[in-house]
């Protein structure tokens, strides 16, 4: 770490981290728990971070390289903290507890518990106060800060993340943008909150599911994640599940009664398309296995919901579908839903202009010599923004195989091996076919956490932490 | 079909076929057969092609892209053809022998005959010579055909097809070239049908199995494949796969005394480091399955040659492998071998470019001001060549998904339909967990069928048909 002023950054990351450690603890108080280790955690955090605040730095400019790498540093050096107080408090392995908290600061919501409803209440809550905060760290990751490396031309690879518009693009200031982003993301919340309350889930419940969903996450205060629930919360809990894999810009835009350019964006048509298309998909191939009609239509849009917004809650037994429905939502969880929402998986904004790189290549076969632009959303796309897409892609095919190869040594079934690497690797956590993530050996675990993180950073980020620039 | 003289070319194909479809029929009537469907086949197939060449063609010039087109009807329509006596003569349905068929000259080898032994023998020959015959074909498309089209603008695409040396590029001529290519070819063939005759296996299986080999193919006339033959004539197998698997233009240099070139070739180290690592990932991995090192080790060694070039003989139940041998399995039947050679698969050549890919890209991350070639044994690669061959890939992936849901139909476990899609796809015929191709519905056949087609032609010639030039 050549530059010394990454750890100030980080610092300040720390005691900021460390008030919110201070949360769970007050809300175990409402249940009359003194969760002590979230008292601990939080005095260490907080020294940590006012020790590295006041590290002398030699006063060097901060590249945009250098705030990759304090983001991905951030985001370990939370998630092995935030694991303290869930080993500290519950007795799993330290292993354990870090796949924890890192599926759920990446919002991922793949668990170690199969029967929460032991837990200590400010565990449970901590777990999805994890995904609200993650959720939270993407939005300002992906819409305020990557757009600001644009000018720093050793992250062109960077420049591929957000093909769309982008709230920065809209508002001058990272300031006002990330105002903007985080109301539209508290008030979301607060309405999915308030229609839970209508519905008759109590206050506990409805603030950790919608912060759960909010963070497009998936931990439930319950074994059977939103199953017990009535129809009710369920649909609402469906809806937000796939308001919240939507483009912030949209909602952005729609505050600015914009709805033309809303209505326009490319992404949110192919993002209601492979929706609609994937509820079709699943409701007709189950229609025989539930008693209605309605019921297969409210399993149908929930489980879409739930897997392409990479969520992960839900109300059934997933198993029961067939084949094809699999191999579709299979495809589903690598794709997921919106660049710029709290989603995992590889993005619909990048699918749509891998599409438009293959109709192009076979124009370009039938009209050599024609020269054709490609454009997204009215705007040239720049040839380079095209090459680091499919360079991203082959990324990320890569290593999903490499992840898949370490937890194949477990030796489980191929589906389970699949599905148990596409869900944390797409950040989803619902699965077929995968009975608890606690039968994976250690290195699996660690080597999906891994996943979990580079899902959900993008790649990117983690590989110029690796890379030490010689120049 | 604007370019008539199209018709001609078919019609000179479907001549020289004819006299093919006559070699089984003399070969039944060694065995007391008399196998008239060859001969009605071998009658109708030469009228048409007398009166295709026949046809007034408008004189225009044929380009490269008439080359593609007429290379991919005369598979169709040779795939037709040698259907009819399979069908005729073992009373199986006509989309079941066209699935033969297509496997025969796709040199696939996925069967839908699990007991071999009761057919008769001039269809056992048939299935074996379809493999010869589809494997000269493309030998000659991929080594000779190919290069010409270089000069022809609208097939820039296909220009990423063979990024190593070419015999084309060694030798002037066209007819020089495929005379070294079929020399080779045969020559090999040959070796093989004398070592299995010396290692004591009848003539007619010795014919066979080198020609099932050559093409690597993998049709046996035993329904146990190669489990009945003795360890001697099982290693010379594995050997000639392997061998088959190897670009010739290898042999070329070798003929030559050039072996530095040879053993510079860097798709031949690939492969070989590939080879050796996928023994060795069956070999530890399988020691508790059989009674000693060295049967695990012929195992280990048959499989490997088996599924890397392509071929699908076994000599044993594969589904014993642990599932970190499955998933390493799954991705070098994508893989295959060298490009150049009898294989089907993406070839190890672009692996070897898409990896050189990523790690240009991750170093411009590094480097950013830092502009780099790509070289690909020693010789420059143009960017155009590295963006086609990314587009090769994706259209690779999309079109296996596409064929895995339409399989995926028949609700048969995710594993089986994996199985059977990248068998097919990448030209293998061998399989973990498909017990027969017997049991997939008519659409499936024909969707696997198509996987096979577009697998063998590498994509492009297919889709060259499909859109009609407008320019």
């Amino acid at each position: 770490m050549r530059n010394k002023l990454i750890y100030k950054y980080i610092g300040k990351v720390l005691i900021g981290y460390s008030f919110l450690l201070l949360i769970p603890f007050i809300v175990g108080l409402f249940f009359h728990e003194f969760a002590s280790s979230f008292l601990i955690c939080m005095t260490f955090t907080f020294l940590v971070g006012f020790v590295l605040i006041h590290i002398k730095n030699d006063k060097l400019h901060l590249f945009a390289r250098d705030g990759f790498k304090i983001v991905t540093l951030s985001w370990i050096i939370i998630s092995i903290i935030g694991a303290v107080p869930i080993m500290l408090d519950t007795g799993i392995s330290f292993v354990d507890a870090l796949f924890e908290s890192i599926s759920g600061f990446t919002t991922t919501g793949a668990t170690m518990f199969s029967n929460p409803e032991i837990l200590p209440k400010s565990i449970l809550f901590w777990r999805d106060f994890m995904h609200f905060v993650g959720g939270m760290g993407v939005l300002a990751f992906a819409m305020a800060i990557i757009p600001l490396a644009k000018n720093d031309k050793s992250l062109y690879l960077l420049k591929a993340e957000m093909p769309g518009p982008t709230v920065s693009r809209l508002v001058p200031s990272i300031k006002k943008t990330l105002y903007y982003l985080y109301g539209i993301y508290f008030a979301l919340t607060l309405i999915e909150i308030i229609l839970l309350l209508i519905g008759g889930m109590s206050l506990f419940d409805s603030v950790l599911i919608s912060m759960g969903t909010a963070g497009t996450g998936g931990f439930s205060p319950l074994s059977t994640s939103a199953a017990t629930y009535s129809a009710f919360s369920q649909s609402v809990v469906a809806l937000f599940m796939f308001l919240f894999g939507v483009n912030f810009n949209i909602y952005f835009l729609i505050l600015l009664k914009n709805f033309k350019s809303a209505y326009k964006s490319e992404e949110l048509r192919a993002y209601i398309g492979l929706y609609l298309f994937t509820v079709f998909i699943l409701v007709i191939n189950s229609l025989s296995l539930f008693n209605n009609f309605g019921e297969a239509l409210l399993h149908g849009f929930f489980n879409t919901s739930s897997f392409m917004s990479s969520t992960g809650f839900s109300i059934g037994n997933v198993n029961i579908y067939p084949t094809v429905c699999r191999i579709w939502i299979l495809f589903i969880m690598v794709v997921s839903a919106c660049a710029g929402s709290t989603c995992g998986g590889f993005k619909v904004a990048r699918l749509v202009l891998i599409f438009k790189i293959i109709k192009r290549d076979i124009q370009k076969m039938v009209h050599p010599n024609c020269v054709k632009t490609i454009t997204f959303d009215g705007k040239k796309v720049e040839e380079e923004t095209l090459n680091s897409t499919k360079s991203f892609m082959f990324l990320y095919i890569i290593l999903i195989l490499l992840i898949l190869f370490i937890v194949g040594l477990d030796d489980f079934p191929l589906e389970t091996s699949i599905n148990a690497v596409f869900t944390t690797f797409g950040n989803v956590g619902l699965y077929f076919e995968v009975p608890s993530f606690t039968m994976f050996s250690d290195l699996s675990k660690l080597a999906m956490s891994l996943g979990m993180l580079l899902g959900r950073l993008e790649i990117y980020p983690i590989i110029a932490l690796l890379i030490n620039r010689r120049d």
